[in-house]
Parts: structure tokens; C-alpha cells; sequence
């Protein structure tokens, strides 16, 4: 496309034959590149996205999935979309710009990151009155090649905020991934124990697995495997046996929305860690950047609740179910962690601590 | 073998011939007879242990799984090693005894039902200085057959007593499997809401899938659907989740080992749900007969907990990892629930409350 990207992309991918990044979200030669998360631990596979319905369907199967990451996904599914493509007039070139808005936002509801990104790729659209499309779809490429380019570096901001956080010789829990691969590098809570541990702290994280699609056990692992972190797996109903053992000394979790009040919205089971540090005495921190707060919903019970299938509970990986005919089964894929049980909130400009109305609004309003 | 127990099994043998019942424990022509529960829920099928390492296997490898089902199979195993075999005097008996005992008492060491049953077969054995050792033996599948049918009687009498603790209209959420597959029938916990059922209580239970073996997705939901009770199963992850949307009136779990101050072993990830029960004030009953209660032990910090093989938790069912290779997996099969978690305990003398030091001597010291 432009020398711009296709000089990065070059780079990104030298990078990668290198074994040195893995990049989770790419534009390489007019394609959506995405890490096939599915696929892992077993296979590091990316798939090679050319039209919009693979790119919807590697979001909503989670093949590409954690917030940041999913919002990358589909700015860049924005610029295919438009991409090698006529239109007549600036009205249907926008017509377009609206639909595809429509149908990536339709991939996952419960991460606003998804719709924050549509949103910046739209009002950019949509703030051009240009005559040359093509000139605007250059600048579409642009600002979705910048949001990934600041998630990046928000990763970094994050994890040095939050840094300050871990003591020598932590035990940290985490839960479900929050790493390189929910975000397109570095990763937002696992981002803060990978700069821990560059700066030579000492650490022991537990994984939660994840249930129903294991992405502790699949996903975070396999990085801090890969980051030679010492991780120990462990099912989610263990997570309260180790606190009541005093092997827990802080909790690191990401966000998929978080409300004006501090209510965040994540992966179903984080409300029940939440609980459990509380009980405790241990502190619970949650780790997201700005892309993930919702400043228009007043609480956490405004957050939409995704309901996914229950094949992902009975049949585990593998096409065989381990439960009977007739059972109902219940798969909400996320839940609500409320304010008042989360110790600080770690963003790329500040560590947020109660009140969070107050605190989010003194950094995030102008 | 004898008269007595023949006719019994005939007659269990031709009621489960009318699918009218299931029997988990039972012994049949000189053999074993025990439901394969590591089959369930895809196929009902029966293993019959001619020798007592099958027996041993089967308690190890969970194919017969529950506290007091375990109890039962140890006493028919201790039969079978008896059974059919020469030996020279009494002494040599008593000692082939004792191997037998130490040996199924290897099996698992949390439930204390399996050295409960093991210690009255021996003791019965020792009580005697019979020069008949058939006799003896005959004796000894008769007092085994006596556990057998102690335990249904006693599963009714729990049932009986913790029935009264269901409303109509509640919601239950229960752990693991404590049901018929967990007892020689009928059930602890499950016992309850079996009754409570009977009595034309309307209940809808959610049954927690219990990582890592999966009892509650494979087991209770499959009996609970026999039973045509409304069951909905769950991830582990999601039980604070449907408490704090106050979808859960009461927890009804059973128990491994209970120590006399009333602190209970029972399925790793009871802690947690006793913890979130208390966060949201939901009462949090304990079901289990006399011969849990392991009266020898102050408390719960001397129940052992028992280190089962971390492939249980990276390979699930189908002997493929889910994880990485070079990651530690912490997988203990129990934790305990402090007895001040716990709103009452349903045995089949009595309901008993705190303070349980007291009311449990009360109950079962003479």
C-alpha cells in the first residue's frame, strides 16, 4: 500500500523469521495477519486474512481474541474491506464504512476496544469530505496501523506503571491471557510481570486455566514458558485453596470494558478471583488501557454480557461431549468484577485508585 | 458364597436388568461388581474385578469414585483377597489381613470411608480366634455386605434429614458428584435433592463441571437427568457469577473427611464456593454419614491432601496436551472448608450446628 506500513511490515516480519516477535495482529502485503490462537501451544500459525467475513470469523472464534488485539483485528478488517474496491460516489464509499462498522462491532459485544477502534477508523472517514477515496482509504491504513502502533506502546506504559507494583519474590495469580497475544505485543497485565522481570524481580505467577477455552493454560503459559517465567498451572477452583495457603500475594487480571464508576468487565470467573482476594486480604489489580474504558455506561451492569455456545463447555477441544443429552448448560463469557473490590486500576497514564469516578475522569476527561 | 447375599444380588442384578436401578458397589458370583464411572456419561458399563489389584485400580483410577463408595469397594476387595485361597493357620490369615488392609488404605488418602470400612473388616477378623477361617471369611462378606446396605439406609436417613433444609422453588448449586455413583446408592448431597424431589419440591439445580475430572458435567449432571431434575451445568469459574446475580438460594456438597471440629475435605474448589457463600450470605451445607467424620483429627490442617497426576489437568480426556511442555501443574484433588464456612452438616443421626466440636461429640461419642 504505502511505503509507511509496507517499510514496518517489512521489518515485522524480518523480526519474526528471527523467532525474536511474534506479533499478534499485521497488515502484510494488503492481507489481515493474524497468530491462529487456536491453534496453540501445539502450532505458532498465522492465518492470512483476504476478505472481511475471515477476519469476522477469526474474532468471533476467538482465533484472534483479547481486547486490544480483537480492536486491531478489526481496524485493519475496516481497511480490507474498503480495499481494491469502486465506489461511485463519497455517500456509498461511507454507506460502506457504516456496514462494515456494523458487522465487525456484531463479532463480540462485551470488549469495547473492539467498537473504540471501529470508531476511530469511522470519525476518520467520516471527518474527510475528500473527493480522492483513495487518498482517504491510505489514511484508514494509517490511523488502524496507528492503533496498533499505540497499543504497543501503551503496553509499555502500562507495564511500567504498573512495575511498580511487584516486590521481589511476588506470587502473583493471573487469569485467562493478558499478554502478547491479547494485545498485539507485550500485553497489558502479563505485560507488567514481563517488566518486572526485566528489571530482575523475582517472581512465581500462577495460571489460572481458564475454563471453558483454556486460555491460561493454552495461552499464558506458553508465553511466560517462552519468557523463561517461572508459572505454575493450576485449575480455577484452586484459585481459592493457594490463597488460603498464603501462596498468593497479588492478583494481576486484564479488562474487556470498564465502566465510568471502575466496575470492569472480564473474563467469566474473574468476579469469583476478586472475591476470593478480598476474603483474603489481597490485593486485586486490574491492568487496561484507555481503549478499554466505556466513560458513556454509568456501572458495570450496563456492560452486555456475551453468551457463547455451549459446545465450548461440554465438548472441550476435542468434538466429544463429556456431558449427556438434555443437560442445560449455562457459558456466559464474562463477568462483572465491581469497583469497590479492586485495590487500583493500572492504565497507560496513571495508576488509578479509588474513587475511580472521580480519579478516571480527572485523567480521562478532557 | 453364602445364601443371604446371593439372593440379595439377584435381586439387584434383575432390578438393574429393569433399569429401574443402579448399583455402584456390589458383589456378584465371587467378584467385584463395580459401575465404570470413567465411561459415564457415554456408556453405563459394569467392571468386574476378579482380583483385588483390579479392585485397587479402579479405586486409584476413579472408575468407583466417593467417599463412601470407595468405603464399599475396599470391603468387598478385602473379601476377594481372602476369598478362595489356602491358608495354614490363623496368624498367616490375619496377616494376609493386614497386607490387604495396608494396601487398599494406599489406594486414596483423603476419604476417610475407605480405612473406616477397611479398619471394621479387620477388626472383625481380629475379634475372632475361630479355628474355621471359612467361617471367618463368610463372616466377612457378610459385614462387608452390611456396610453396603448401612450406607443406602443411611443415605436415606441424610436425605430425610437435609430434605427439610429445601424450599420450593430453590436453587441449589452443588459440586462434584455425591450422588448414587458416589455412595452404593442414592447419595449424600444428592441424596437431598433426590428426596426433596420426591417430597414434589420444585428445585432447579446448577451442577459445577468440577475440573479437573469432570464428576459434576459427566456424573451428576447424567444422574440429575435420569432423576428428570431441572440441572443446568456450569464452569467452575461461573458459580460467583450466578451468586451475585442471586441465582443460588444454597450450596449442598458432600464431604472426604470431616475432623472433629467440624472442618471438612471435600473436592478441591469447595473452599472456593464456600468462601463465595459466605460473601453473599448463602447457607453452605455439608452432607455426609458417621463413617466421614475422622473423630482422631483436631481439625483440618491434619486431613491429607491427596497430589493426583498433573496430566489430569493438561490432557483432559483425550490424551492430548493442552499446555506447553516445561510447565509446572499443581493439581491437589481436595481442599478443606473451615468449619466456620459451613452453615450446618446433614449426617444421618441428626443436622448438626455449630458449634460442631460439641455437637459432633454429642452425636457420636458414646
Amino acid at each position: 500500500m504505502t511505503s509507511r506500513p509496507n517499510i514496518t511490515i517489512n521489518k515485522r516480519i524480518e523480526k519474526r523469521k528471527m523467532g525474536k516477535l511474534i506479533e499478534t495482529v499485521a497488515w502484510h502485503n494488503g492481507a489481515v495477519v493474524l497468530i491462529d490462537q487456536s491453534r496453540l501451544p501445539k502450532k505458532l500459525a498465522y492465518i492470512h486474512c483476504n476478505n472481511v467475513k475471515q477476519v469476522w470469523q477469526a474474532i468471533r472464534t476467538l482465533k484472534v481474541r483479547g481486547a486490544p488485539a480483537i480492536g486491531a483485528a478489526a481496524a485493519l478488517g475496516m481497511v480490507l474491506g474498503v480495499n481494491g474496491k469502486k465506489h461511485a460516489t463519497f455517500n456509498v464509499f461511507k454507506k460502506r464504512v457504516n456496514t462494515l462498522f456494523d458487522y465487525f462491532a456484531s463479532a463480540r459485544p462485551t470488549a469495547v476496544n473492539l467498537v473504540w477502534a471501529l470508531k476511530r477508523i469511522r470519525k476518520l472517514v467520516f471527518s474527510h469530505n475528500a473527493k480522492d477515496i483513495d487518498k482517504i482509504k491510505q489514511l484508514m491504513l494509517e490511523e488502524a496501523l496507528l492503533i496498533i502502533d499505540e497499543d504497543k506502546i501503551n503496553c509499555r506504559k502500562m507495564a511500567d506503571v504498573g512495575q511498580r507494583l511487584i516486590e521481589d519474590n511476588d506470587r502473583i495469580l493471573t487469569y485467562c491471557n493478558t499478554g502478547i497475544l491479547a494485545t498485539v505485543d507485550y500485553g497489558t497485565a502479563l505485560g507488567v510481570i514481563y517488566r518486572a522481570r526485566e528489571l530482575r524481580k523475582k517472581i512465581k505467577v500462577y495460571s489460572c486455566e481458564t475454563r471453558p477455552l483454556l486460555q491460561g493454560a493454552r495461552l499464558t503459559c506458553w508465553e511466560l514458558s517462552r519468557g523463561k517465567i517461572d508459572v505454575t498451572l493450576i485449575c480455577d477452583n484452586t484459585a481459592g485453596y493457594l490463597m488460603q495457603q498464603k501462596k498468593i500475594d497479588k492478583v494481576f487480571i486484564g479488562a474487556d470494558r470498564i465502566a465510568r464508576n471502575g466496575d470492569v468487565a472480564n473474563k467469566i470467573g474473574s468476579y469469583t478471583l476478586a472475591v476470593l482476594a478480598r476474603f483474603h486480604n489481597i490485593p486485586f489489580y486490574v491492568v487496561a488501557p484507555f481503549s478499554t474504558f466505556d466513560l458513556s455506561l454509568r456501572n458495570g451492569k450496563a456492560i452486555p454480557i456475551e453468551q457463547r455456545n455451549p459446545k465450548e463447555v461440554s465438548e472441550l477441544f476435542y468434538k466429544k461431549s463429556t456431558v449427556c443429552t438434555g443437560v442445560n448448560i449455562y457459558n456466559p463469557a464474562f463477568d462483572i468484577v465491581p469497583a469497590n473490590l479492586i485495590t487500583a486500576i493500572v492504565s497507560e497514564s496513571a495508576l488509578l485508585k479509588p474513587p475511580y469516578e472521580k480519579n478516571i475522569k480527572r485523567f480521562y476527561l478532557p
